[in-house]
């Protein structure tokens, strides 16, 4: 008599606490994919929910024994399909592990587990009278543990840097289960290689991190606002790359370009899409704030801007920034949406921008482009109809071009939203076989048989 | 009949352009070593030269085909036994290439070959209104080659960040001769793994590099200068403490004990000496210092200080920071020396050198600690004597005991000069089983046949 056959997967979660299996087809569903579109997703066979380390670890030899692919999940946010799962796939969620371990206000570090979201984080460091300074678009919903293995970046970034510029260290658990330390808790340290900021931005597939320490910084002086519209994208061009060489330094440079600012017209009647080519939100946190956005007008008015807004009022501030909040749900208002990221020196803003411009054209599609244009990180956004073929064959096209260019710019297929599974075959374009070569070897270093995340950042 | 035989390093010597390859002894030994104590050295096989990127290929294919060790070095001004070399290496100094390829002003990079000298980039930087801000005591002879290899430090971290901070992408030769591009030219990426600061502080164990992207600042304003002497170590701890959480950002924040001012004052006759349990050296350059430094000032006199002296001239600030430059003179003076690296969290700085006031009573010798407050980053400095075996031991113990207390104190054993062959053993205290697999699964990746660097950072 044959004893019953069990699966891989029946296996690792047989191995495993009940409290954190999750197989209800009903919620498992839920977590196939994050919010990519244009890529590969179907339900996991199960949800594993640890709320500890050592139940990661578990999670982790168990799968790992039984050579079960684990595809790790932060809240979900993600556009580039990294935590998307496969059928033969167990999503470990990171949800329940949501602990602010430690606030240490004199050597201002804070120590937090993965589940932490990042408006929770930021506001706990304010309370503290510090400061948190990454603010991706998702900061309301998204968590530490996905912000810190995609690198997420935002809309502070143009003066304070990216999520991996503040973290110290890290506790990640490897794909056999064992649990690794990286870093340490001072400023400054050379010990062993960097590991801590190899994990960051791998977006799952070299560990799955359990623990993070962040640096802080003092809390930010209150910013004041400036909005400037300009009748030519030249125009707006020539002021981002004056001010990124003049030495200011803005704590947000944001631009809309004519479609985003038309989009946000439509649907908010602001009366500001007439005759703009480019709408410029700018932000001074420094002391001499005022000084700074009256030199930043100066520069804006050389350059043709037509109307130019300033104020120190928050609720003022607000209401000039409005356009910015809105980019993104005016433009999706217009149909279904693929919202890009790339990111090229900034001096090449314009050049991409109207690149973009000529590559709708040509398709005859509706691309907005908004972003960070401080640090030369836009966001075109792809309006098209999912139930049309021919609709969605010219959004892919629009954004393989939009990509290509980018590159052709000197820039990046992804300035902070990461490769995941939507731009796996860009990587090989934009890395050469060397690079692509290394980063397999490494790959292989830390997961030998490939469990984790297979698929993301790697074609396999 | 048989072939003559020939070695190895004959092999591979005989396989480059003559005019790279340096055999003539004399030369040849002032290549053993770097300026570290207490390290293991002998002259070299001989030293390459290469001129260019593809010489640094030809050179490892050919190292790598006959299997020879290779240590990559900048200008040998480590202190960690990094670029230390044994009998049967090959060293591979990049001295000839010296070339600043770019000064981007309107994005800010520079692009740099790695023999250039760390003060000529922030010199050039200077000429073009903008700044390159790592400055390791040796700016003005070490080189950016090894400033990011062992991803270096300095003196103005403390507002700026380290070297790695700066570096946005590498050319690097592989251990095969393969040549591997990392990084980008944009401020923001996040394609594929994060290489670059894989290799940044990897001391030539992983590849050697051949070209370096930098991010470049602003140029900052005219920096303030703070002088404050305390009569209780407690105090000047008290007030690095209250700075660090106030919010306030200077761009210096250095330390000297009782025994570096003794020293100083002894060299100098400044004057000092007498009272000081420790002297806090404080700079501001941003656009409110006055303002800045009077908070510090006050803060200063709240926990004890003495005697504090501002000013904004540069002459007198010169000779307020006089104290400082003579730190590690002042000390060599007193007899052989061995100038240690720790960090600790700049909360515990005064328990550190609490602790070495204590280690080196215990022992009878002289140990200065001077350093860089701010970040926790000290050099305990020990003097002893070179001809006197039991001296020689007290001074490695007293090493060892300070080692072992900043890791105590929640630290690391190296903040800024590296593991090199002086702390390999160390590292493994630091860093537990598993970091150290991995760390050896990474090296195995980038240099499975394991030439470059053998005995660097990580032990056979």
């Amino acid at each position: 008599m044959n004893a019953p056959t069990t699966t891989p997967i029946q296996s690792t979660l047989d191995a495993l606490p009940t409290d954190i299996v999750i197989t209800d087809p009903d919620i498992v569903a839920g977590y196939a994919h994050d919010q990519s579109r244009f890529t590969d997703s179907a339900p996991p066979a199960a949800v594993l929910a640890p709320r500890s380390t050592d139940e990661v670890a578990a999670c982790l030899r168990a799968a790992h024994q039984h050579a079960v692919a684990v595809i790790p999940r932060g809240a979900g946010s993600g556009l580039s399909g990294a935590a998307n799962a496969c059928a033969d796939s167990i999503v470990l969620s990171l949800h329940r592990m949501t602990a602010i371990r430690e606030v240490d206000t004199v050597n201002r570090i804070a120590v937090v587990q993965p589940g932490v979201v990042t408006a929770d984080l930021r506001a706990r460091a304010a309370d503290a009278g510090l400061f948190y300074p990454p603010d991706p678009g998702s900061v309301d919903f998204s968590t530490l543990g996905g912000n810190v293995a995609t690198n997420a970046g935002g809309i502070c970034c143009v003066k304070y840097g990216v999520t991996g510029d503040f973290v110290l260290g890290l506790e990640v658990v490897l794909a056999d289960g064992r649990i690794l330390h990286t870093g340490r808790r001072t400023v400054k340290g050379v010990a062993g290689y960097d590991l801590t900021h190899l994990l960051v931005g791998s977006e799952g597939t070299l560990g799955v991190i359990t623990e993070i320490t962040v640096k802080l910084l003092p809390a930010p002086r209150p910013a004041q606002t400036l909005v400037a519209s300009f009748p030519t994208l030249d125009g707006a061009g020539r002021t981002v790359s004056e001010i990124a060489s003049s030495g200011l330094t803005p704590s947000m440079l944001e631009i809309l370009d004519r479609t985003t600012v038309q989009a946000v017209d439509t649907l908010s009647k602001m009366g500001i899409g007439a005759d703009t080519a480019a709408l410029l939100l700018i932000q001074s946190d420094d002391i001499d704030a005022a000084e700074v956005l009256a030199q930043i007008e100066t520069v804006c008015e050389g350059f043709g801007a037509t109307e130019v807004a300033v104020s120190s009022d928050p609720t003022e501030a607000a209401m000039l920034l409005e356009a910015r909040r809105l980019a993104l749900p005016a433009l999706e208002g217009l149909g279904d949406w693929l919202l890009d990221d790339v990111a090229v020196p900034c001096s090449r803003i314009t050049d991409l921008i109207a690149s973009v411009e000529k590559i709708a054209a040509e398709r005859e599609l509706t691309i907005g482009v908004f972003g960070h244009a401080g640090d030369g990180n836009l966001h075109p956004t792809i309006i098209y109809d999912q139930s049309d073929p021919a609709s969605r064959e010219a959004a892919i096209s629009a954004f393989n071009a939009i990509t290509q260019r980018a590159l052709e710019l000197g820039g990046t297929i992804t300035g902070e939203h990461g490769v995941g599974r939507l731009k796996a075959g860009w990587l090989t374009v934009e890395h050469d076989t060397v690079s692509m070569s290394v980063q397999h070897a490494v790959k292989n270093a830390l997961d030998p048989s490939g469990i984790l995340n297979p698929g993301a950042v790697l074609t396999r």
